[in-house]
């Protein structure tokens, strides 16, 4: 429904951010604000904290677990905007998603795994601006997660 | 000349913007805007809306021709920011170039490839600031295109 | 210290700004600027504007010196932005460190090796924010470079 704000699209849809925030692998922070910008760290298929996906895909993880990966880094991105902006609905939306599929070198279906992440942020930033994407294929991963997403976001005024 | 326009400089040198633009391999866009800056999605070489390189560099592409479909994908992105803007006299110039090759392991020549497209960058925004740029070897792409190129450009005030 | 420049910390750790800078490997630049952002191109850990280390992680290059060519890329950058702006107390802080490791494709410890560039990063710019960052494993860098860092920065006001 037009005008619905993200944590509405997000609880009609039954999706709960994740209470357990990923915490940074090293020195470093989840999330980086400049002016209006947010830039979001890469984040990985977690569940409270640790790794639930991974793995080389297609030959480790199938296509379907990997657009299921995607779908969830890219939910602990959100968590962790929400975390540091306060509140998802502060957030205006999303302009660019990095999606880094740890991939066998013949993979050729990274456009798929990534409409996981995709989707998600279309979603729930439904009445912004589409973001812009660029998908790739690693050959490896920190932890030997199957994906790795990272995002630029942006903050409401006022 | 100094002073010449994108569109003049584009002349000059017989290159056309591509009529077929990119069609997003999922559920994003090709460029998002926010504030001044101007985010383009990964591109391939593609011409007619297809890939027409494709393949490792450079077991299965050489390094000539991947060095124009560096050019190639820098040629889709510049379309897709024309599209976007209405008129690539409207875009200042590109802040960022990032260049993918898929490239076997023990390939060490992307700089090579990459001035491909730092080359027809440089020559259309040439009153601009010169870009900068990461150039880095993939395990894969894709659909298997030999070079992905993702750029941030800024848009003219006023 | 609390309030203490950028530079009076790299004197305090005894830490010197690299004389040769990074020349560029193609037609592009080392830094970008626009607006208040300044964008850094991706660097290798050089010596002299020559690769240092190079190679794969870990089969060719341990762990502890694949952290070394982190830190020395990251110091390349900080070099470059200081050359740029003219004086390294005139950049803000870091916003964002892009870690690309030449790595095995069974490596895991991207974390690890990044935080070589992200502890430099946090002891020069102690008072400002922390930056976020993503580490990735390449299956080839140019020149084959053990390690290449590609940052976002800010410039001060004033």
């Amino acid at each position: 429904m037009v005008g619905e704000l993200p944590s509405q699209r997000l609880k009609a849809a039954g999706i709960n951010l994740l209470e357990t925030r990923t915490t940074p692998a090293g020195r470093y922070a989840n999330v980086a604000r400049h002016m209006g910008l947010l830039f979001v760290a890469g984040h990985g298929p977690l569940v409270n904290g640790r790794p639930v996906i991974t793995g080389r895909v297609p030959s480790v993880v199938s296509v379907d677990d990997a657009v299921k990966a995607s779908r969830l880094a890219a939910l602990n991105c959100l968590s962790s905007l929400a975390d540091h902006v306060g509140n998802i609905d502060l957030v205006g939306g999303i302009v660019r998603i990095f999606g880094m599929v740890n991939a066998d070198p013949e993979f050729e279906q990274h456009a798929t795994v990534l409409d996981g992440a995709s989707e998600l942020v279309a979603d729930v930033f439904a009445d912004s601006p589409p973001h812009v994407r660029a998908a790739v294929g690693m050959s490896s991963l920190p932890f030997g997660i199957s994906v790795e997403i990272e995002m630029i976001a942006w903050l409401k005024e006022g």
